[in-house]
């Protein structure tokens, strides 16, 4: 790939192809404990790339606009470029996580209805620190009517999702959303969706996402996690990590 | 003293002294790192229940229902007993401390207007993390109705401390209130009101409170700093300390 490489996170590398547009390339790497866990899962890109390609469609075809243009196929996404907002979205429709550690009065996975919207501030070296609506506005990251656009646009996203995993026989505990201002000033869903960014459990409690390895620190149960995720959604992952997985 | 031992803080010590009253004893330990530096400061228990007692006082003449009974004398308060919410609440008027550290955005010292109320959890081993007021209507700690009590409280307080602490020359930068109910589920301000549990700056912008500790680690620079907000809130802190310092 010859254009330039603009960002290299924890799991995604991210290359401006044009103007408009950006590749966001979904790594092997998997890791927790804030970055004190790390480990190689060759696949995870791929199904991680599959997974979120898969899900943003779904979210478009129920009227949502996110940064999704298209699926290149393996582990590449193309999206458009956008100016993000620095606020990771929580939205949590049963108490798991780091909800339970700064509020340890919720009972382990309680329903959360109507769901819990929150918001951290990105910082990895404060920890994505858990912000308060206030912060945001007045620190200016956003006016009152894009916060109240985000708010919306998440309970949306959460709706249309909880639904999708449903059909799939799934749980979505909680999700973590991330979003951008297009060049015409519009809100857009951007970042992946996968499970490394929701929870999500089978029929028998079981997570099928990123849990497996903060849990168990194998990569094998992630792996199989993950696949066993991608075909509950009725992808054929076995056709495209067949094809040239360490592409 | 005979009466029953009830709590060991870090700095006040608890004694049940009726079936309605409570007595708090103002230690002359300082810690600050979430208690990873301690320090003794003789003199500091004398002068934080004197200020603390001198403020109930100003709040109960302003029709704010606390639960100081009455002072006396030395390091002790007597107290109504009360049954209290596992919450603090911090009021802020200037951007300083934790609110720099969760949202750097923010410049040292911004005014904020109106202040900012947020809510802590009251929990030592997990450093009193911030929580969201969703989180304290659904694990049930309070009811819609005393939630709005407790912001309207904490508003009124920082309103008329702040007032009072200008008309003596300072600035209220942010204090942590506590609640409880007594006996007729009234709410009324508790815990302590002093230069431990709220933030003031002279005209110079020399904290007079336990920022000099926490910045300097140095005892005599503290308690000078509490002498100084004693004699500026026209307490006569020479009588009692000279009486019976280590009563």
């Amino acid at each position: 790939m010859t254009s330039q490489h603009v960002y290299d996170g924890k799991s995604k590398r991210v290359y401006v192809k044009s103007s408009e547009e950006i590749v966001m390339e979904f790594k092997d790497e998997v890791t927790a404990g804030d970055g004190a866990y790390k480990a190689l899962v060759p696949g995870k890109g791929v199904l991680c790339a599959l997974v979120s390609a898969h899900l943003f469609r779904v979210l478009e075809d129920s009227g949502i606009s996110t940064h999704f243009v298209e699926y290149d196929g393996l582990r590449s996404i193309t999206a458009k470029k956008l100016k993000m907002v620095p606020v990771e979205v929580i939205v949590r429709n049963y108490s798991y996580g780091s909800l339970l550690k700064r509020m340890p009065l919720y009972g382990e996975l309680d329903p959360l209805v109507p769901p819990l919207v929150e918001f951290h501030y990105k910082d990895d070296s404060l920890h994505d620190p858990l912000i308060l609506p206030e912060d945001i506005l007045r620190t200016n990251i956003l006016t009152s009517r894009e916060l109240s656009r985000i708010i919306e646009l998440s309970i949306l996203v959460n709706h249309v999702l909880s639904k999708h995993f449903r059909s799939a026989g799934l749980k979505l505990v909680d999700i973590k959303l991330e979003y951008g201002f297009n060049s015409s000033g519009e809100l857009l869903l951007a970042d992946e969706v996968s499970g490394d960014t929701f929870r999500v459990l089978d029929e028998n409690g079981r997570h099928l996402d990123k849990e497996v390895f903060r849990k168990t620190k194998n990569t094998d149960l992630l792996l199989k996690a993950y696949q066993e995720l991608a075909t509950r959604l009725g992808l054929r992952w076995e056709v495209v990590l067949s094809t040239k997985i360490f592409g």
